[in-house]
């Protein structure tokens, strides 16, 4: 019944490919089917002007699009001078998600800025960046930790993203984009590996939603973001 | 033990005055305790260039805070020259949720721009928005359909919104200013007068929320937009 | 003859509303007729960077109209990415305005920055915006005085604001927006209480005008300048 | 007394050259001593979007200073990505200044743009400007009056521009950049053939002045204009 | 001698990968060693406005770095909000190579736009882009001609471009970072099938270069061409 | 056979006129026939942020046409609100050839700002700004050496600037406008008194040219710059 063919439980292919570039301390290529986003971790010995001096660290993303990631092409969002308000949107999501599991003051007073771009779209961008940025990280606070200038891992939690929504009438994971348009909800959801929420965003695209169907989805963002973990785990190798 | 004394399912004093401004077609000064909004609705008779010649109409929200509005004066955003990424979230916000009870066909080839200003502000200021803005918006198609320009409104649902968090390990209603800043999970909920949800979104700023959380949480939601539904319907004289 | 019924030499009734938000040091809603501009002076402990280490201190000004305060709207300034030549020119004769009661070196090195936006637009609003700062500024620098910071007040005078013009032949006092479109000259005055100049900006419209007519015009702005002295005086209870 | 040796009613040496540059259909470097302003009027067979299909044409004007051409060096406008609220204010004076002299319905539609550009500053660049832009504008539309497009010039009056202030207690004619640092009050008059004002703009540098004071000063303008109106027909050889 | 042990006229190894991804008409990523490029084509059914109804067509092209593409972070271009110079004289360049040899107006009244987007950078980016995004305009044309949009392909010949510079006084091809960075002189040579030159940019970055040492930089960038053009028609079967 | 009746080796008039404006330290106003560009040469006691604190200097330029120094109008950039490519690209280039002439230790932690303001365009603009800016330069570091600022002038070296290109299948010298539009191949080479490239930017405008036209080229423009070095000797008196 999905234009994919999955069953309404079933999450597309996950695939995580780390060491991506060689310069950035963090480099994950991470797919979701054919979503493919690029996330680098960069460790800078600096922080934010709002936070010198306070023996804190920060952890931020940015996101964006290759402008022929999707079906048509966008304007670059460089030469039109403006982020447009779902970029940032998208990529304050994903900085609060990624600070969510970090101790800040345990990073110290430094940054780590992960960039998420994505080179090929076919829905749930946002989420795949979340999930792949994470090991970006762990990569990247593991140089920190091997150069000795922090003891240990500052990553308390572990944490992964997969977006739900009703298709059809039916509660599904993990929306393609042949499964967006058509959509009447789409919910984001942000989950650690104890089963605790970090972020929920949904939208009634069409009618309004019922409390029945919200539990129905999260139910099923449970297990995708489950699923989600272990792939993390065995990327890490751990 | 709620800074302002108030019990943990109790909303600050709602207050809706109409017809604020003389030009809008629809203005409304709306107050959640000391966060009062100005949101008017303009009726334009042009759509925006994607939607030209489709026969639909469209509802758009633009949100800014005055600059002393808050504790400390923050930049204004137009001599910054630009919005910040919080300001394009929260009118997206808005807008959608106008879009929602709006049948942008029965419109017609027009559209209304909702500005929703903050003149002070204490938490809650996007969900006092939505709130207000909906009457604008009702006042607004009203003015059309006493013009004749449309037979009748094309609204087909009442939203209303308000924000719920866990503060002190408790599930609350309607967080202000004082509560915001040390609330482990904050949430704006936006619904109709169905008690369906239009749009969630949920963020933990400490520890994750868990499942049942999340449930006292929209226990409490759902009786705060009972109560603004009802402060809105006696606004509108209905 | 007037639109409004008012005599030549009459002023629109003028309120002043102080305090009338709670975080600004001085906050004043001030009204000429139908004309409403909200005046927040913020104290900030630093100086612009070319003041820096001089010893002196700085009062400056930020000028808006709401999108929907005029008759249709017009873009917001934030949302366009620029402010208007009209804006940065009425702020800037504020600030100068403000900056000429002012001992700058007696308010050492701290900025007051006062914002005018105007709620509702009829005519007049840089002159109201110009009245009503100076009670914005007062309350301010009061505040600083009561906490000690400086040991009395830095304004060594007073300043009001009034437009005059030629409707139809006639020099009038305080023109509302239905005579601004058609007058052919249009001035704005801003005086002290010694009946002194502080800046005079007249612009013929339609035929140049002369002499005479600038005279009648300074008359008139003397009178009205005097009686909004006095309203300042009453709001301040002084 | 004056840093210049000029007596008090005296105007610095005025040289209008036309002709300065080959491609633009008026093009006039104009100096008041050593202030050096280049005037290029450029004839454009279109008009501002608001303007269209209403049958009538404009006149504007853009104002610019070259980096260098003030005592130490300025950021380059178009490398700092904005125009300061300075330009815009004189290049809005210019544009109504010519306007003002300007039959915009017998000029058609199309617009002239007089672009004003500082080669060196000092003092007086906007009124230097003014009186350099009417000769350029005289020149381009005499230039469409030859190709017959229109029958005869649209120009009904003249216009010239001078500052005057008050220097040292005494009211003087012509400020130069010695005196307009010192100058307690610096005021710049835009006036027409028959002696009438198009516009006034004074400012109080130091104590605010007093109506004796604006006469005199007017006086002296008018003396000014005169000159400058000579010298303008004299250069037109007319 | 040189830092990987290449000869003088040793090119890094080419690799050309035809459609990465599967939205774009043409999708090559192409690698110069570790140097690699996303360049993607994608046809759009209109052109510049200044070309509008002038049956021509246009290509162009825009070119980025990821943020961490690089050894350190570099600002995001789209953050920033602007693009700097070096981007934009990339993309010029870019886009003239690639019309020097399309045949605009066999193209018709469409334009190709290639984005060229470096994720991951070690020396000669615009040498690669230049190369791989011939080989994706090539197939976004033929997707026309099988489309039967245009009859035959528009393109009148093939483009490819190296760098070569002088390198510890020795003239060397297809410099990479590592020598990029010390060379005295740098030269990126765009050249066409039959040994033409489309664009010559060279600097000295320490002394001055001499002809004959200008002779020898072409002499390898013939070479080096040579080969480029060897593995495009490889990579297109040809 | 040339539009201007030139042989194909010969330049066009130069002038250079020092010490045209009296603010800057060094003022030059240069013309190649009817190209006239004013370059204005400031000392600045500072350095881009970049270089503080290590001992050395900096040489940049900046480059920008008057809006109407060209046959049509062009958008005046700082109103635009963005410099073109074309402008960025030149004015890279500007600063680089002077950079390659000047001990920027020799300079100390300074910086010399070269503004290059095109005030009438007729071909080579970029060419007569770095002849003109190298005297400039020249006056304005011997200002320093007077001053006793720097014990000797930090210039090594003379630069000059010509365009050579191909025209009508003719190698020929200093393009005009009129041929600059018609020409096959435009090429910009910046040579230094001993002979040697500083830079060389050639592009093909029709067809590709080949090694036997560049060789014609650069033969012309060794000539050219030959008689350059020697203007620019007469101009400083050496």
């Amino acid at each position: 019944m999905r234009p994919s063919g999955r069953s309404s439980d079933q999450m597309r292919p996950v695939e995580i490919q780390r060491h991506y570039t060689k310069h950035a301390e963090g480099s994950v290529l991470i797919a979701y089917g054919d979503t493919r986003v690029l996330c680098t971790a960069s460790v800078e010995q600096r922080v934010p002007p709002w936070l010198r001096n306070k023996g804190r660290g920060w952890v931020t993303a940015e996101y964006g699009m290759l402008p022929r990631s999707t079906h048509t092409r966008s304007d670059r969002e460089a030469a039109r001078g403006k982020q447009q308000g779902r970029t940032l949107e998208i990529q304050r999501l994903i900085g609060r998600s990624l600070r969510a599991v970090t101790d800040l003051e345990a990073l110290g007073e430094r940054q780590v800025v992960v960039d998420c771009d994505v080179l090929q779209a076919d829905g749930g961008t946002r989420t795949a960046a979340i999930t792949g940025s994470y090991i970006a990280l762990v990569d990247a606070v593991e140089s920190l930790v091997r150069q000795r200038v922090i003891r240990s891992s500052p990553l308390h939690g572990q944490v992964a993203s997969v977006s739900v929504g009703v298709y059809r009438g039916e509660a599904v994971l993990d929306l393609d984009y042949a499964e967006d348009g058509e959509a009447e909800t789409d919910m984001n959801v942000v989950m650690n590996e104890g089963g605790g929420f970090i972020e929920i965003q949904g939208t009634a695209e069409g009618h309004a939603f019922r409390r029945d169907e919200l539990d129905a989805m999260l139910d099923l963002a449970d297990k995708g973001v489950k699923e989600l973990l272990l792939a993390q785990n065995e990327a890490l190798g751990a």
